[in-house]
């Protein structure tokens, strides 16, 4: 009855849906960062040429989709479905990039451990036979997100040491059943497959924090409950993935992850690390590193898919994380519950 | 490859999987309503004991998905994921839901379409083998809302006769890959087995209206498209179905979709009815309606959950239907996009 789950939060992915194009498009500070040469598209300005920051975001979104799309080397009518979802409320940039494509759309919302919801969702379909093809996306901008989180950018506002730096970024991924798409495949190039082969789902892990500029640390007891039950259930060690890579928990995050991580036998310092530390130099003075959907989805859309194509990681693990907070939650009092979902990709897959 | 899916936007499960527990909770008013005897809970008062309103909707939502566990017969631990959603910035209710039953959560994003785009991804995960037990779910709250989307209810402004009244509702169901669970079925009731058969997940479709208090004009081309296409895909006339329910069209609304149905050939006249519109009674003074996450979620759990256990309907088609605006997208000039889902339950199922 349950054929495709191992354990008690693991999906397996028994045909393994391929990854056949992506693309990682991001802002003028992301493009001056050290990840900057992953990048496919960096933005000249982070309006876009729009004339609010909002659809500067949409179209960020949907470029990244399209240009996945095009990458990959399929049509946009062969494609069944969009699995996409933003930080804006009622997740505008979302549902303004599905109007604009006209393609079947299902809006998820997992703050930023969007991209892997995606992910996993797009999998099943593709693994139940449910869709041959799916295009997943995420998206955030630092504007959207700090006009509607925190303070209007006019207000000068200072941010604490532990406060991070929501990325404008935007990934977009094609998923599908198989490479008859697959354009670098076609065209007879020297690269390596991508399948998805597990998704674990994560639980929400609260431990009480209240403070919107501590995400990291709201967030590292979540992704490392999904990392710890990932491995129990697919009976795997750290150091079966070349990266393990969590989404945006910055510095202060990563560093409780790994002393979580220790202080439950698992000693991951040399092949894990975090999407929110990469994006940025610390000259950058975004003080945690980055957050946002977009993070995560550019790391993995621009540096590890590349990196996988050309065969240097074969095995990783993205664990996107989120903190499911709004401004009324926190007006409230409530602490802010995280929640982390894993997606295992690896090149050594079925021929 | 695509053995699950059939025409362009339908998604067939041919596992057939159950809706073995269900519970419809609703506020006062809708309690006061011509659907009353349809609810399982109807609060006493709309706070439901809590400080804000947005801990009132999320302690409903848990609440209707508990007593709807109750009701199947299973156990929280034999939970394999919660599908939920809502209306309030980042979908606030059911974070912290989710939260608080500690099962792994996947949010969905779909305005008043979430209760089918949980049903459907609920759907998929069991049919394709992923979870055998998933909890799905959505509420809304006439107070949350007007708050987020219009004006404080301290205000008393006046609303035009167009625009609708978000239900404070609630309803959630338990899917399951078999009956073993199913509580009725053990204990040897006459009770039918209700089993959803099809998913069509919709486009968006943008007319161009740009009033937020026209939110059944907005979402009724939508909701035509789905229906059409799922009777496309599946090959069916609209009197397969004993109802055709559309999630919250409203009066205005509902008179534009039977003309357009009627534009494209097709009579649903008897047979076809709207949430929104069965909801309240023309003298409660809701204007054109019930509308919001709860309004379909609770008229299905409530009324049509029952009326399919008793076998007084046989085929039920459910089209959620929803307006992804925001009070931003409405401020920065856009119209409002407009998106339906379709799930086709039985009770003619395998044995």
């Amino acid at each position: 009855m349950m054929k495709n789950k191992v354990g008690k939060q693991t999906l397996q992915f028994s045909s393994m849906p391929r990854i056949i194009g992506a693309h990682a498009l991001v802002g003028e500070k992301e493009g001056k960062g050290p990840m900057a040469k992953w990048f496919d598209t960096i933005l000249e300005e982070d309006t876009y040429g729009e004339k609010t920051w909002e659809k500067s975001e949409s179209k960020m979104l949907k470029q990244s989709l399209l240009l996945a799309l095009q990458q990959s080397g399929l049509e946009k009518d062969q494609i069944d479905i969009i699995l996409s979802g933003d930080l804006i409320n009622q997740i505008m940039s979302s549902s303004y990039m599905a109007r604009d494509l006209a393609i079947p759309f299902l809006g998820v919302y997992g703050a930023c451990s969007t991209m892997t919801e995606s992910m996993t969702l797009g999998s099943i379909m593709i693994d139940g036979g449910y869709a041959a093809n799916v295009l997943v996306g995420a998206s955030s901008h630092y504007c959207t997100a700090e006009r509607q989180f925190r303070l209007p950018l006019e207000h000068g506002n200072h941010r604490p040491p532990s406060a991070q730096w929501t990325a404008t970024a935007a990934g977009g991924m094609v998923l599908s059943a198989n490479n008859k798409g697959d354009k670098a495949v076609k065209q007879g190039k020297e690269v390596k497959e991508l399948y998805i082969s597990h998704a674990t789902v994560g639980k929400i892990i609260d431990t009480g924090i209240k403070d919107a500029n501590q995400m990291g640390a709201a967030m590292a007891p979540a992704a490392v409950d999904t990392i710890i039950r990932h491995l129990t259930d697919t009976g795997r060690t750290p150091d079966f993935y070349d990266i393990i890579l969590t989404g945006d928990l910055g510095h202060i995050g990563k560093d409780i992850a790994i002393d979580l991580l220790s202080g439950a036998g698992l000693q991951v310092s040399n092949n894990y690390d975090d999407c929110g530390v990469l994006l940025f130099d610390k000259k950058q003075d975004t003080h945690s590193g980055g957050s946002g959907c977009g993070c995560s989805a550019c790391i993995f859309s621009g540096y590890i898919y590349k990196e996988m194509r050309l065969g240097k990681i074969k095995n990783a693990l993205l664990i996107s994380t989120g903190a499911l907070l709004s401004t009324i939650s926190s007006q409230q009092g409530e602490s802010i519950p995280g929640i982390a979902h894993a997606v295992a990709v690896t090149t050594e897959g079925v021929s």
